[in-house]
């Protein structure tokens, strides 16, 4: 069950164009709303901080590829607060001009991560094709468009080639079905448009450098039966080969704080960057 | 100190060029064995598993960057074990023809990383001149000595400057100067030419999805005195949200096999990477 709204919205900042994984995840949770479509995260966060969008959407984490950790870095510059999440499942789709046969495709475009996704695909059906890398998934399906040849093909969603035109010639041509990818909604302040209950939070921990300083740490949560989500050390810029942990927990408000303060009495540094609905994971 | 090689090496597998930082830690540890200059991280360790080279090097984290997730997922698809670390720090220089004046530069080339490293000193220094990206930082001197003008620059070790007859116009241009990368050495085999007592190891560690896994596990640790350096968590591919964790611990022989006979009970699952002396870390 995603979060809604409960009242209007003006303007989501999110990274990539229209019909890309990014505007389809925001779709889910802003509806039609307005967009300021951003080149980069940083581009996406900045929108956010000189007030051109209400709330930002950004990618947070990928089930094949990881935490995306420009955006946690990011996260950690803006105090931002992140107020609702979703889950999507990232469907990739050969797209081609309407009536192509794979035969006749000479190029195909898309972003690198979708190429590397599709790689068994593209290495089985279209070897002989060249691969192309775009800056977007939904604009190499813009720029195959535009070409007008059924030589060209891409590699995006199936949205992507409805906006456009174009035929999707092959549903689901990603090499592994788990491919989803976990999206964060971001506020200027801690109050929102989403309802519901915050029962998920994501805070950011700096242990001291003692042994088992980490082990302590997560001894909080074990002990008060908070149950870890996410764990993701990143490095603390400035002091080589210190890490601070991103933290996912199932809880907020009243256990939030308790642990809070007793991670700080052991030494720790604590920040919260939200307390939120947590969205449903894929299983 | 950097432990010593005891015998003659014939060839290393390393990602980038001569003069590149991987070459540059590689000399560190192998002085002047041949080497396999590969294109990517994965060619690398291809060049290794078909006997294309004795040993691989390869960069596995960087202060400022993290973790190198794509040599974590390799590490992992590859049964080769880590014999070895060093560490090196990241010096990046302003490197054109000799004589040249900033005010004559017009485009700078690097790896996109060390463009952005250096971002802070491009701004302020050469305001007008364009970024360009390059494959790699030392390939992009190669490419500067080539054109034959003082209108280009490159942004690459000093090493690199010296091997093709180009001038440090300025040394550590670099914003954040706590920069150094990891190094570990791959081996088919868990013997090796390197002396030393092995006194770290690195281990994959599963844990079971349930809560208070992960405390559980590092309590393994803790109950031993066991100090962990570093704990990196990975999606595990094909389970959507389930992590399996990095470890390296200070430990060996003995207490690695206790630990990891005492992780099993527990229902994890663990691999060992690799025991190997630890290299200095910069403090």
């Amino acid at each position: 069950m995603v979060t809604t709204v409960t009242e209007p919205v003006k303007t989501i900042a999110i990274q990539g164009d229209q019909a890309s994984f990014h505007d389809i995840a925001t779709a889910k949770l802003f509806g039609d709303s307005g967009r300021v479509y951003c080149d980069t995260f940083a581009g996406t966060f900045r929108a956010l901080a000189e007030d051109r969008a209400d709330y930002a959407v950004v990618a947070i984490e990928n089930s094949l590829y990881g935490s995306i950790n420009e955006v946690y870095d990011l996260l950690l510059k803006h105090e931002f607060s992140i107020v609702a999440e979703t889950y999507l499942r990232i469907e990739q789709c050969l797209i081609g001009f309407p009536g192509t046969k794979l035969e006749e495709i000479e190029a195909v475009y898309s972003h690198p991560v979708a190429l590397a996704q599709c790689e068994e695909f593209l290495e089985t059906v279209l070897p002989e094709a060249s691969r192309n890398e775009a800056h977007d998934t939904a604009g190499s399906v813009a720029y195959i468009a535009e070409q007008d040849t059924p030589r060209f093909a891409a590699i995006a969603s199936a949205e992507a080639a409805a906006l456009y035109g174009m035929d999707v010639l092959k549903h689901s041509i990603e090499t592994n079905k788990e491919n989803y990818t976990r999206f964060v909604v971001l506020s200027k302040t801690r109050t929102s448009v989403f309802s519901g209950v915050a029962n998920k939070s994501t805070l950011v921990v700096t242990t001291t450098h003692q042994p088992g300083a980490l082990y302590d740490a997560l001894g909080v949560f074990a002990k008060q039966g908070i149950n870890l989500s996410k764990l993701q050390s990143r490095p603390i810029i400035g002091k080589a080969w210190h890490y601070m942990f991103y933290i996912d927990i199932a809880a907020a408000s009243g256990a939030l704080t308790s642990a809070k303060h007793e991670l700080e009495a052991q030494g720790c540094t604590v920040t919260i960057l939200g307390s939120y609905k947590s969205g449903i994971e894929p299983s």
